[in-house]
C-alpha cells in the first residue's frame, strides 16, 4: 500500500482497519485460513489456454511470480489474466493450471516500465556511500562473510552500494557465497554470475536484467512468498540469511524500526519482508542517513513500529554504527574494531543535535490500519491523521 | 501393490482392507484430507541441508519425484531420506525445505538398478507389434493425429511399439505434437528431442534415458501426482490427453478393464494411472493379445473392474478391434475403414474359440480390499481367495 491509496487509508476513508501484512505473514495467513480469498485475479506474463502460467515469456515479462503463488494455492477461485494466451502447455510453468479456474485475454496486464529497464543502479550520493562502504566493513569484521555467505538487500541505491562493497571484499579474499535471495536485482544477478553466489533465489525481479537470468539460468530459483518468509512452514530461506540490508524511515532507541508511516504520519508502505528478513539474517543492518529532510531518523520511539527492534542487529549511519546491546557476541567481537562504534542513545543525540527535537505528530483516536507481525500478532496500529 | 505383499493381502493377512487408489485419485484423497498422512518418508536422491530436495543429481536420481509431491506437501511430518546430503541450497528444487521436517542421511536410498538403465524397450514379439500396428492405424484414422497431438504409453513393449508406428505417421506426415505425458520412457525423449512434441509432463521417469533429459532439458518438466490426474482440482493434465494407449489383463463386454487382479483371482498391482488416464484421454485405447496363457483376455465379466468401461473407447488386439458403442461418432467415423473392427462380443467369442470358456475363480466373501475409483467412489472390492 503507497500512494494515494495509503493517504486514503491514513484519512479515515476505509469503513474498516486495513490490516497490513509482511510479505511471509501474508503467506502464512493464506496458508492458515486466517486470510479467506474468495477471487484472485492474477496478472500473467504469459498463459497457456488451460491456465499454466510463467512470468519469463510476452510483452510484459517480469520474471518470479513467487508473491502471487499462495494467492493462486489458497484461493476459491483464481482468474488469470493475460496478455500472452499460448497454446497448450506453456513452458515454463510457475503457476500450474492446478490452481487456475478462469482466465481473460487483455491487451495489457501492466505498464511494462514500471520494471526498471537494464538494472537498478548503485547511489552516486557521498552519504549513501559512505554508510555502504560502513555497512560493508561491519560486514567483514562480523565473522559472516566468508564462504557459504548469503545475503539480501533492497533495491535501494545505498542497499545495492553496500552489495558492491560487499563484492569488492568477496573477490578480494576469493570467498564463495551460497545464495542471495529476496526480489533481485540486476547488481546482484551480476554478483552471480561473477560465481560469487552458488545461487540465487527470487520472489520478485526489480529490473530486466533479473528478468532475463531468471528466465536463462536455471540457477536463479524462483521462490513463493510463503518458501522466502512465512514464519509457520517447516523452513523459509530467511532463515538461512547472513546478512540483511534494510532501510528504515525512523529507527528508535529500543533499534524498533518503522517503515510504515512518514514523518507526517501518513502510511507510506507496507513492511514487504522487512520484519521476515530481520527475523531470520544472523545479521539485521539498517542503512540510513542519521538525518533526512532536517528531521532525524534516530528518535525516542518511532511512530509506528513495524520492525521490532530485538530482530535488528546494527543501525549504520553516516555518522557511526550503533550495536544493538542485546547482541553482546557482535559487541564483544568488535571491541577492538576501528569501526566508529557508538550507542543508538549517541547517535540519536548527534542526530537531535543537527535537527533539534521534532514535535510529535498529532493523530485522532481512530485507528485506520492495523500491522500484523509475520506471526499473525498485532505489533501496532496505525490512526488516523489530523 | 505388487508381489508378496500383494499376495498376502489377498490372502487375508491385513485386518482390515486395504484401499487401493489411481494416482490422481491418492492426490485428491490427500488434498481433500481423505487421506490424512502422518509422517511421510521421501527418498531423496539430492537434499540440501535445510530439506529442498531434487531428484536429478546423485548417485540414485531417478528423475521427476512427482508421485512424493502431495505427501510433502500434506503429510504432518516430512523426513527426507537422503544418501546425498549437499550444501545448502540444492539446485533444482523440486520438493521445497517449506515442507521438510527431518534429514536423514544414509548410504543407499535404493537400488538403482531398480530404475532401466539406458532405454526402455519396444517388444519385438510379432504379436504385440500387429497389435501396435493397427493402434496406431487407428490413432490415425480418428482424427486425432494432426498438430497439437498429446499422447501418453505405458512402458509395455507393446505399448512402446504403439509410439514407435505413431513416430512414423507423425514424421511422414510432419505433425508436430503439444505433449506426451506420464511416466516418461527414452522412447517418448527421443520423439520429443526429435521435435515431435513441445513439451514432456513427467511424474515418474521409467528409464535413466528420461532421467538424463528431465535434468537437462527445460521443456521436458515435471508434474505431480495431482497435476498428472486429480479429478477435484481446477484441471490435471490427464484432460488434455488426445491418446491413451492401456494395458489390461482382463476386459470384459462392457470395456471394463481389470488391472488390479490376476487369472488366479490374486491382486498383482494397482490402477496407477490406468483410470485417470481412461477417464481424461479423448481416445483411451486398451491394446492386449486377445488370449494369454491359454487364458481368454475378453470375458463376461471382468474378475475386478479397476476402470470403468464408460471410459475406453476401444481395445485392439491382434484379431482385430472393438470400439465401445457409446462412441458413435467414433464408429460412424470409422465405418468406411479397412480397419478389422469387430463388435467387443465377437472379439470375445473368437477368444473364447481359442480356449474355451475357463471356470470362474471363486473367492471366500470376504473383502481384502476396496478399489476407490480416481473420485473416492468405491468401484470395486476384492475378496479373500481360497
Amino acid at each position: 500500500m503507497s500512494g494515494p491509496v495509503a493517504e486514503a487509508v491514513s484519512c479515515g476513508l476505509l469503513k474498516y482497519p486495513a490490516i497490513m501484512h509482511t510479505h511471509g505473514g501474508r503467506a502464512r495467513a493464506i496458508e492458515s485460513k486466517d486470510l479467506r480469498i474468495d477471487i484472485a485475479f492474477i496478472a500473467a506474463p504469459t498463459c497457456d489456454t488451460y491456465g499454466n502460467i510463467n512470468g519469463v515469456e510476452g510483452k510484459s515479462a517480469c520474471g518470479s511470480l513467487g508473491y502471487a503463488i499462495p494467492d493462486a494455492m489458497y484461493a476459491e477461485r483464481v482468474v488469470a489474466i493475460t496478455d500472452n494466451l499460448v497454446d497448450y502447455p506453456a513452458c515454463p510453468i510457475e503457476i500450474s493450471q492446478e490452481y487456475v479456474d478462469y482466465i481473460v485475454k487483455v491487451d495489457a496486464i501492466g505498464d511494462p516500465k514500471g520494471i526498471v529497464s537494464g538494472t537498478t543502479r548503485i547511489t552516486k550520493d557521498p552519504v549513501g556511500l559512505k554508510i555502504a562502504k560502513l555497512a560493508a566493513q561491519l560486514i567483514d569484521e562480523s565473522g559472516l562473510l566468508k564462504d557459504g555467505f548469503s545475503f539480501q538487500t533492497g533495491a535501494g541505491g545505498t542497499s545495492l552500494a553496500v552489495a558492491a562493497y560487499v563484492k569488492d571484499i568477496m573477490k578480494r579474499k576469493n570467498i564463495k557465497g551460497s545464495f542471495a535471495a529476496g526480489g533481485i536485482t540486476g547488481y546482484i544477478v551480476e554478483m552471480f554470475e561473477e560465481g560469487l553466489f552458488k545461487t540465487l533465489f527470487d520472489v520478485q525481479c526489480f529490473d530486466l536484467k533479473a528478468v532475463e537470468s531468471y528466465k536463462n539460468n536455471k540457477a536463479h530459483q524462483g521462490m513463493s512468498a510463503s518458501m522466502y518468509g512465512n514464519p509457520h512452514n517447516k523452513g523459509a530461506v530467511v532463515n538461512n540469511l547472513d546478512v540483511m540490508i534494510l532501510g528504515a524511515t525512523e529507527i528508535d532507541t529500543d533499534f524498533n524500526v518503522n517503515v510504515t508511516t512518514g514523518s507526517n504520519g501518513i502510511i507510506m508502505g507496507g513492511s514487504g519482508g522487512h520484519s521476515d528478513t530481520a527475523a531470520g539474517a544472523k545479521l539485521a543492518i539498517v542503512v540510513t542517513q542519521i538525518t533526512k529532510a532536517r528531521l532525524p531518523i534516530i528518535v525516542d520511539r518511532v511512530t509506528t513500529v513495524t520492525t521490532p527492534g530485538e530482530t535488528i542487529d546494527a543501525v549504520v549511519t553516516e555518522r557511526g554504527i550503533a550495536i544493538n546491546p542485546k547482541r553482546k557476541d557482535l559487541l564483544e567481537r568488535l571491541k577492538d574494531s576501528n569501526l566508529p562504534i557508538f550507542t543508538i542513545e549517541e547517535l540519536k543525540n548527534m542526530a537531535e543535535r543537527l535537527t533539534g527535537v521534532p514535535e510529535k505528530i498529532e493523530f485522532d483516536e481512530r485507528i485506520v490500519a492495523v500491522i500484523e507481525y509475520r506471526d499473525g500478532t498485532v505489533i501496532d496500529v496505525v490512526r488516523q491523521v489530523r
